[in-house]
């Protein structure tokens, strides 16, 4: 696709993307896209009437979070990506040739106030990668029994705390906590000293399901409406000591952060990948009649306060072991009912060499091998004023699709 | 408080509670109070000027759920109670001597269509009752060390799933998943076949608190707005497969069930009690300088679908060794940000005695020591066609101030 429209060629943002966002102006909030470096205010293409052939309500681009636009249903939705497609088409005069609109909708995206993209009523954080799930059991429990027996036969998942995800940009303090030293008799109070990234994606549900109802492998993807960056934060010694038997709670819920821009399923299609080989065999709820995963480069970079800034992760969504589809799929077999907005997260994606784990935990080996920063530092976790950033695109054929980034800088300790 | 208004001497709802729920009306949902057998519609209250005195929006009792009128703030709110308690008082003619108003505000409880009381953002499930912990211990790990190393340091909780928490009279179908027998080589799907009932009680959240700050135990009772009776239902054998490491997921979202009134921390006052003794001693962040336990006696009754009902339970919320207080004081020592309307359950609430065990788990001691039924049948666990009752009330000095019940009837697996 050519477009009347400057696009830098390494943009994640081709006209093959057009996802969608939450920004702010004049105090409001308002829907958007992003095409190459320009935020493209939707609410100001709907008035001009730009989207007259698409059944969509007056203020739907001018709400607070895009929960109500992705509720009216795919062939809605995918109709408003593939007309803005159009509209910024070589071909298209419409928007071209309009420069009162041109002024109003195009904005520089450097500056612009990204809000969150959704209202998230409810979040679950998945244990999908079987490199971490590996590196973790191989570290804390058993080198020849890392996996736990259920992990080859079940996406495991927990339920996570919805309100602390942020958008990108948003600094998060080192959370407090109890921990308790190996060789102490007693927990003692303060700041995390363990702090590490989890490099994820996550998904947003797209479709509602009832309570009772479940969601097959087949239909879930019809249910997911997009994906974005995920960092799940991680006290590791709060969780080392709070996690039994409950699983992990105050190491997680002090934050979350994700990149501001949803890119759809349908911009993803042409990276989709083929899964791991599942063996032992899934139950017939979980099998795959095709490829459910994504070829999508991750990568980690810290940068320190100074600005030395240094990649510690290359790795790559391809090689979850279990897909979306099944994560979804098994979520809701009990019934459980999703909403739109409902956000889910993969786990930590760690690929299968050192300089693909996603955490530094995996990293540095709880420690054991500390990173090197181009400032001549030295890093076995996050320390306070480090800036960590996440980035996550596509490319075949010379097309790109991507995420952009998600930022978050670590404050001290309250 | 005597009333010109006729209150059952044993109701639940005496004047001395007024609290606050969600009903339906010709379609419509509006806020109310309960005062012993009537429902009264707050709406046509405020609408007719009785509320006159008070700072509260026109439209704020024909909400779907109570939040806005919870983050009004205590002044507002226990004014609004207080004032509902003047215009019952019998020597107050305001509503009494006003035919029309009261034909319109008065309603039969028996028979009205109840709903949620708040939208739920976040939903937190603690494990708080030292008797529960130690009959878990006890039956799934060793005898001598029941507890594990941080439960009398922590609170410990978890965070569930809020989309399916739904109101008394709903009914749940038996879940599916995976389970595995412990001689069996792989897991099996189908229909849990330890279906089973947690008899806990839940905190509404009435102020939220930013992201980045703490809530002390000083001042979490002015964040809480007040409680209801909750039914964390559980798939025994769904559980035991899924939990290993990171908590309990399908066994636990496919729905828990509360009572529809809201009874205010207010109404709780006068029957506040000393919590057991906390030894080894809590850090400082979680001492307490006052009680902040209830007395609220709790009852769990299975009826059959034959009508035959039989109380399994009686249990009291003073048992509790972790009050709520130190539950949203360690919820949000790590920053974690609570809005109103979450709702943070106490985990299952056993006494010392098999009487008083708060779920068949521990009454039958996993199934070891069925319960026999008035029609002869006997339960292990939670059958097809079976409801689960719960209620609660507090008295004191002549005084009764209680929740009415969550009522739930199983069926069968889809």
């Amino acid at each position: 696709m050519i477009s009347w429209f400057e696009i830098p060629e390494d943009s994640d943002f081709s006209l093959a993307n057009i996802p969608f966002g939450i920004f702010r102006t004049e105090g409001r909030p308002r829907a958007a896209t992003r095409i190459g470096d320009s935020v493209i205010d939707l609410d100001v293409l709907h008035k001009a009437g730009l989207f007259s052939g698409i059944n969509l309500p007056e203020e739907i681009f001018s709400q607070s979070v895009l929960n109500d636009f992705i509720a009216l249903g795919k062939p809605t939705t995918n109709r408003t990506r593939e007309r803005i497609q159009e509209l910024f088409d070589a071909s298209n005069g419409e928007l071209r040739d309009n420069w009162a609109t041109r002024v109003d909708a195009i904005r520089k995206a450097d500056g612009t106030d990204m809000l969150m993209p959704v209202r998230v009523g409810d979040y679950t954080d998945f244990y999908s990668s079987r490199e971490h799930a590996t590196n973790v059991g191989t570290m804390f429990r058993d080198p020849n029994n890392a996996l736990l027996p259920n992990w080859l036969h079940i996406p495991v998942g927990y339920h996570g705390r919805a309100s602390s995800i942020v958008i990108s940009g948003t600094p998060l303090h080192r959370p407090k906590g109890q921990t308790k030293a190996d060789d102490a008799e007693l927990p003692t109070f303060g700041p995390s000293r363990l702090l590490d990234f989890e490099l994820e994606m996550a998904f947003i549900v797209g479709k509602s399901n009832d309570l009772g109802t479940s969601v097959s492998v087949e239909e879930a993807e019809d249910h997911i409406f997009g994906m974005v960056v995920f960092n799940d934060w991680s006290a590791r010694d709060i969780q080392k000591w709070e996690y039994v038997p409950l699983g992990p709670f105050l190491a997680k819920n002090f934050g979350s952060s994700i990149s501001p821009w949803i890119v759809t399923m349908e911009a993803l299609e042409q990276f989709r990948s083929p899964s791991p080989k599942q063996e032992p065999a899934v139950l017939p709820y979980l099998e795959m009649k095709k490829d459910h995963n994504f070829d999508i480069n991750l990568e980690a970079i810290i940068e320190t306060e100074s600005g030395a800034a240094k990649t510690v992760s290359n790795s790559n969504f391809k090689h979850m072991y279990w897909s979306m589809a099944q994560q979804l799929a098994h979520h809701t077999i009990n019934g459980c009912n999703m909403n739109v907005g409902d956000m889910c997260a993969s786990g930590t994606i760690s690929g299968p060499t050192p300089d693909s784990y996603g955490s530094m935990l995996e990293i540095t080996w709880r420690g054991s091998k500390p990173i090197s920063m181009p400032d001549g530092t030295e890093r076995k976790f996050i320390q306070d004023g480090d800036t960590v950033i996440m980035k996550a695109f596509c490319e075949k054929d010379g097309k790109r699709v991507g995420f952009g980034e998600v930022r978050t800088k670590v404050l001290p300790a309250v």
